[in-house]
């Protein structure tokens, strides 16, 4: 079987980043936690947890420490909270969510009521929110969008991850909303370009395999547009999990993974998938 | 006949300010003169001029007296000469198109690349661009918005007669070329208002009306819109272009009138078609 690679699978930058800033953390001395999963890799967390990072749900469980931000980031108030109990703080928030979250808090204190486009149960754009003074709406679709009220003045700004399509409806529903809108194009492009590049190879595989946290959502979507393509499409978060009886009669098989998936859970499927075939053919 | 005017025919909020103010200024003493038309209505610059009103081409033509600012607009320099002239300026400008005028001022200062969404053209475009201190663009289309080069912050702004669509093509090009972008929805509805009410009314008469001046782009694009849903549709700028056979074997003749339109010349209008109607029934 020929085995092919999307150029961009895995880490994106922020991802990529926090995970650093999270291992170097690890390695001092020290208690050391993480509000939330650091990224949405179970195994990358489980790596940090057997070094001695704690996932916490709240600040409330600790005292003292280094509390290591997660790339999707927190919310102001519990990054608040972390610089009053004197806790030393490794901020590996993503610099593109970082960048929202100003915009956010530099459009409230402006004046303008803050549209988020964005999912309101992602981590992500609950920290985003949070960074809004006055009033703010979290907007999913083009409906949610229709159904918001009259504004004076409205700043726009999307969640990284979001479709270009999704926040171009946002945006043509809230011209109708009010008579000056101010939109900060948060979308970072590493989702869209992974999204291209798997249903590209997609298209010419007869097996796709997508690797990546069951709670990643950027892993998901890139499991559900390959598999519009290609049937035979598996979303896997390790290489345990192959089925050899996938690559019946396939010449071909495309991988690509998630923006939080490491370089080593990928290496270990594509090895696994070698292995598989080296027995088919032997 | 039948003889329906529709609801808002004529004079829109800032051409009725105009001409008062315009007719005020006549009143009094002194030599009074307007840069370009006061209003796209050849037979009220008519009465102004029989009143000692002077319609200028430039202010290079005088050296006192009172300058009358159109509804449209002029460009800042034209206003500069007049102030270093120590002419006395009556500002007719329409209020909306001095906020747009203002709006470009503002983006331009605050370091935005400038995009009015209009015809480039028309005078009003030529005095809202003129407040742009920075780089800026007239676009037309959205062909001409695809054409556009990357900018970082774009401000958008409208000619206050332009279509909502336009404004939206525009917009959604716009949202490609920046990451940040504010805009201004500076369209007026009156524009969109008259072509609503006029269309309405196209569709239940047997003849159509439009009164307006020929260098009226409103009262044209009215005619336009309205020759769409009854080829019998005719634009005149006066009674005494009526033609009675254009009424033959018509039941209902509907009436409107651009936003530059006085009530006098809508009046002789449908005298003249009263006129023509007793003649047919007599």
């Amino acid at each position: 079987m020929e085995i092919i690679l999307a150029k961009r699978a895995g880490f994106c930058f922020g991802v990529k980043r926090a995970t650093q800033m999270a291992f170097e953390a690890a390695e001092k001395e020290g208690k050391t936690y993480s509000l939330g999963p650091i990224i949405h890799s179970p195994q990358v967390v489980h790596r940090l947890e057997e070094m001695g990072v704690k996932v916490l749900k709240g600040l409330g469980e600790i005292t003292d420490g280094t509390i290591i931000v997660r790339s999707h980031g927190v919310t102001s108030e519990e990054l608040e909270e972390a610089v009053q109990k004197e806790l030393e703080v490794v901020d590996a928030t993503c610099p593109f969510v970082k960048k929202a979250q100003e915009n956010v808090q530099n459009l409230s204190e402006a004046g303008y009521e803050v549209v988020v486009v964005g999912d309101a149960d992602h981590p992500e754009v609950q920290g985003i929110v949070s960074y809004a003074k006055g009033k703010v709406y979290v907007v999913g679709s083009e409906e949610e969008a229709a159904r918001l009220p009259k504004m004076k003045k409205i700043g726009i700004v999307a969640q990284t991850t979001q479709s270009f399509d999704n926040l171009k409806h946002v945006v043509l529903e809230c011209l109708r909303k009010g008579a000056e809108i101010r939109i900060f194009n948060t979308i970072c492009d590493a989702t869209a370009v992974r999204q291209q590049e798997a249903t590209a190879l997609a298209r010419t595989v007869d097996c796709m395999i997508v690797i990546g946290g069951y709670n990643s959502a950027n892993t998901k979507r890139l499991a559900e547009v390959c598999a519009e393509l290609q049937p035979r499409t598996h979303q896997i978060e390790t290489a345990q999990e192959i089925n050899p009886a996938w690559f019946g009669g396939v010449a071909k098989v495309g991988v690509t993974a998630g923006a939080s998936t490491p370089k080593w859970l990928i290496d270990e499927v594509i090895e696994r998938i070698r292995e598989i075939d080296s027995a088919k053919t032997s």
